[in-house]
């Protein structure tokens, strides 16, 4: 795999430029369930293009989660778009690959562009541009803001420091010298490193650590594959909510013999929602897809019908057929990065 | 307080440079119970000086903690530098500004350099370069190894990343512009900033990860102060050693209520070593000096004689006399900084 350091700069289709240059008014859409990528790319690119004049309305399915709700004008995202359609604007895809993942499938666009950095990629989109290497969509943005020329703001700053933050963990892993340059140029264009962090990290209310605790103390591992689970009891008892759990599933890959770590959430009856997360080489998205999931190299989810017990057997039989194995200790990401 | 991001460049005092460029030896020593910052600054700071003809004793009195034994070149650390000493070297202090942090205070130099970010400051050194503005002592001597004009190896920029990750939480507080180039830097002169994550956070044994567990069950809140403790008991039933607790009290702080977190550790009869973390302005150097302890701004430690419930009581007293009061929720880092 081509680490982001051995890369030079990113190639951004020439086609994408012209074509929003051309245009005039666009629908940005992000996945469903966004996560802080597709909300921070999705809101500074809107800032970004209506700041050179263009109309854009920004589409996601589900609401902005709470702990998001810090950033700059994360209140643009909109879904009656039934209205904006008739001025027949462009489709912008943003950090998911197919219109499926925007609940968008039931709609035709004149033009569709595409820019993710999924693992997952389906063919959809007249104008692609997924990379694979890149740490976060908010990456390709910032290259695709600059090359259109348009100056980072503090709230596009804000908003693309904030995506790229968490599909990093915040330069913890997919980082390189481009991704701390990037967000560098971020900081002085006005992103606060402290409070950004501040934001994702710190600010969790009782609810959810409960419900974190809650989780830690179902913890088992079998050979290198860690496993919670969440009850709705579980979610009952604390009055934490679903969106809460995000990130949970990585705080078991904080043990030295865990090379993936997931997490069961109940979403109804005989119904899994199961969140992956790994270290370094461990693909988890190839677990995800067995299971008609997706995500990227180390964050994944699929959701899975059966008991507890047969969702865990479920998985750890998807993690046997990893290209590389995880069966055993010495596997681990320092002798393979 | 001057943030990072709106300083300019470092000004190393003049006669640092000239000192360390006229001496052939020197005595680098680091703070006793040496964590990242102490640690990769005396390594960094070792190679580069031997790699310009110098001779360099790394000194600590306590040993490197397991898990920095990653780095590279950390086995150069010794203590028996009676020898040494006879050649009549130089004191280069590091992370610390008094004899006493590092144990040499039955010891007399020739001259004696002090580079040091602590919030704590005594009147040693003949040449004192202390900022406390600074975000980790690898900040300062990655500008000095540039200042001197000595090439970056990968052993120096994998020890100075670590140093400022540690110091930092791997840029999730006093981080800025500045921080986020300099690694950029040290990343493309060797450091793997996910190697060294990986490190740092998810190589924790089992043991460690269950007296976390068994310290978080015990954490309680009183206004903003949150408290946990642990006591010999739970080290023995854990097999986890004491330098294992480096970081826990960071976990505590994620909840948005909480503003100073603070775990106790039984460390003999009625005797307990407090270990500090705080958010934005509050500063816990402020606490800990009340009990002749130190540190930064917001990771600081103290010790205190006296049972559990007196210990505790003890710090709510102190933190109730910050000059930035932590008694409401209201005054957040985000209102603040």
């Amino acid at each position: 795999m081509v680490t982001e350091a051995k890369r030079t700069k990113m190639k951004i289709p020439e086609k994408i430029l012209a074509t929003i240059k051309k245009e005039k008014k666009m629908l940005i859409a992000a996945h469903i369930n966004p996560d802080g990528d597709a909300i921070g790319s999705s809101v500074a690119l809107s800032i970004a293009l209506e700041s050179v004049g263009k109309e854009t309305f920004v589409y996601c399915r589900d609401p902005v989660p709470e702990f998001y709700r810090f950033l700059p004008k994360q209140n643009i995202f909109k879904t009656d778009f039934k209205n904006f359609l008739k001025s027949e604007p462009i489709l912008i895809l943003l950090d998911c690959n197919s219109p499926e993942r925007a609940a968008l499938d039931h709609y035709k666009f004149r033009i569709s562009i595409v820019i993710d950095h999924h693992q997952s990629e389906k063919k959809f989109g007249d104008i692609r541009w997924i990379d694979r290497e890149t740490a976060a969509t908010g990456m390709m943005v910032f290259y695709l803001i600059k090359a259109l020329g348009i100056k980072l703001t503090k709230e596009i700053a804000t908003n693309l420091y904030t995506a790229i933050s968490v599909d990093t963990g915040t330069f913890r892993y997919g980082s390189s010298a481009e991704v701390l340059k990037i967000c560098a140029e971020l900081v002085e264009s006005g992103a606060e490193p402290n409070l950004i962090a501040y934001d994702l990290y710190d600010t969790w209310d009782r609810k959810r650590f409960n419900l974190l605790m809650k989780a830690l103390s179902t913890l088992e591992i079998k050979k290198t594959v860690a496993m919670m689970h969440i009850t709705k009891d579980m979610f009952k008892k604390t009055g934490a909510s679903f969106e809460d759990t995000e990130n949970f599933s990585n705080f078991p890959r904080m043990i030295d013999s865990v090379n993936i770590s997931a997490l069961f959430r109940e979403v109804g009856r005989d119904m899994w929602k199961v969140s992956l997360r790994s270290k370094g080489v461990f693909n988890v998205a190839e677990i995800a897809e067995i299971y008609n999931g997706g995500g990227h190299k180390n964050a994944a989810g699929f959701r899975i019908k059966g008991n507890l017990k047969s969702a865990k057997k479920a998985l750890l039989e998807a993690s046997q057929k990893l290209k590389v194995q995880v069966r055993t200790k010495t596997l681990k990401v320092r002798s393979k990065e």
